[in-house]
């Protein structure tokens, strides 16, 4: 049995758009898999009585202050689904909903992994021979420390190995260049950190590159992360500007990609576009799914510890 | 008259793609063009007398160590050419052979204008409307000083004024949202001093919508600056692959794009891809074309100092 909570109540166009990508996503989900439910008593109306219903009677909007919201609606869907979470009665909680809430939440509730500072978030690319490439992080480590990075390869490998089914993800550092001086001061000290501590660095990836790297996994810090994800949306809404159809671009639509798993907390708890429609749920919903059934704790536990 | 000086050593496929593409441009130019041409004997062979040239005796290969070049071969093209520049001979020189080499020398031979600490290489970024983007620095300050910011701004508005004949270019700040809070330490540090000191200053730009931008100059650090570069042509790369056609699109081809403008050294130098071909070549010679009948000293030496 795979279980996955869903924040009924999480994005800007929640609950509509949710309970329709709940509707498009159930005939698509494996046999074992139950579909857990954090709503307001209204939004489970309409619908079918496979899903476990949790009856909610707070949401958290999009612009609460986090922590405030943390202390002050124990009883919205986002923190009654992470409490799920956190004592094991669901196996993955996503939300389209609070990004800081969510993150927060996390990270109180669930708590760290043994040896990580912080938790990562991660961005699946699209390669064109068809694989993928882990991007991490792409958003809340916008100072990463220098030894973060080593946390995000081990992460970043973790994913790749329980989720991507990859055996030996090899871990590059994103870069403006191949050679160990390029890149700021940071990624140069970086570059050696990682030659030195992880067995599976194979060296700098340029972003040129991006769509055809020969590494699994790509760290970078949040900053850099954030502005390659931000871009690649910008070639996306260009390329449909521009009236240009291709399967490949379909890939780089976030609508189609799915959800941002977060690492590093001990649980399962995936982030979707707040601007997410019902296609977008939907994937997210598909992401949580194939997160649920992987043995990341496992994969993360035996890993190097630095 | 309009005195553009080449280098017909610079470049990884020098000097034929460069003598190919001088010819491809010649009769693009205006009439009161002149072409300078600073190449071996042995270059000028084969080309019409409407051109002057200067016959060199050495080349900086594109491996050498920049400095030691400066030293050891002051009668090779690229030396000449800038000392020319410098001695007010030409009124732009443009290369494609070795930047980190162009740079010392543009800074050794020409200076910097008031007020400035270090060049910065210019990017310019097509608009969707038909509007173009200044974007800087996109190479060699990868480790900005937060005031180099404002000296992006003001580089980047003179070209904008004078190049583009923009009357009152908007400056905004590259960042991961719209928000002052946005971005890491330095990028909130930075939105501050603009808000501050640019009075041009309309506050942060997201990649996202980079071909959409109201801002006519974009400033950001050198990493993140050649990360946007780098992604940019991989997205062209991949458009290529794909398959897919569309004369947007060939604008972000470098190839298309002609060079980099290095400002802040008191002299118009040019800095064009190193694996240019002749088409990139012709293009290189029109943005030095255009470079050169500017008033950019004016427009940076009337603006407001730091």
């Amino acid at each position: 049995m795979v279980r996955i909570g869903i924040d009924i109540r999480g994005g800007d166009h929640a609950p509509s758009a949710v309970l329709e990508g709940i509707k498009k996503v159930a005939n698509q989900l494996g046999q074992k898999t139950q579909l857990h439910l954090y709503g307001l008593e209204q939004d489970f109306a309409d619908l079918s009585e496979d899903f476990v219903f949790h009856p909610c009677t707070d949401a958290i909007a999009m612009d609460e202050h986090p922590v405030r919201a943390m202390q002050q609606k124990p009883n919205s869907t986002l923190l009654r689904g992470m409490q799920d979470l956190a004592s094991a009665k669901i196996d993955s909680f996503a939300s389209a909903g609070h990004s800081g809430a969510l993150m927060v939440a996390a990270m109180q509730m669930l708590g760290l992994y043994d040896g990580l500072s912080r938790p990562a978030v991660v961005s699946i690319f699209p390669k064109l021979n068809g694989g993928r490439t882990v991007v991490l992080d792409v958003g809340i480590n916008v100072d990463a420390k220098d030894e973060q990075f080593l946390e995000f390869a081990r992460l970043g490998k973790a994913y790749a190995q329980s989720v991507l089914s990859l055996n030996s993800p090899k871990v590059a550092l994103l870069n403006t260049g191949s050679e160990a001086s390029k890149g700021n001061l940071q990624y140069q000290r970086v570059y050696k950190l990682l030659q030195e501590q992880e067995p599976s660095f194979v060296g700098n990836a340029e972003a040129r590159d991006l769509f055809s790297l020969e590494a699994d996994v790509l760290v970078c810090d949040g900053f850099t992360g954030n502005m390659l994800l931000k871009q690649t949306e910008s070639f996306f809404s260009l390329s449909r500007e521009l009236g240009l159809k291709n399967e490949f671009l379909e890939l780089l639509n976030y609508e189609s990609y799915g959800a941002s798993p977060i690492l590093g907390v001990k649980g399962k708890v995936l982030l979707a576009h707040g601007a997410s429609g019902p296609e977008a749920i939907k994937n997210m919903i598909l992401s949580a799914e194939s997160f649920a059934s992987a043995n990341f704790a496992e994969q993360i536990s035996t890993s190097t510890t630095i």
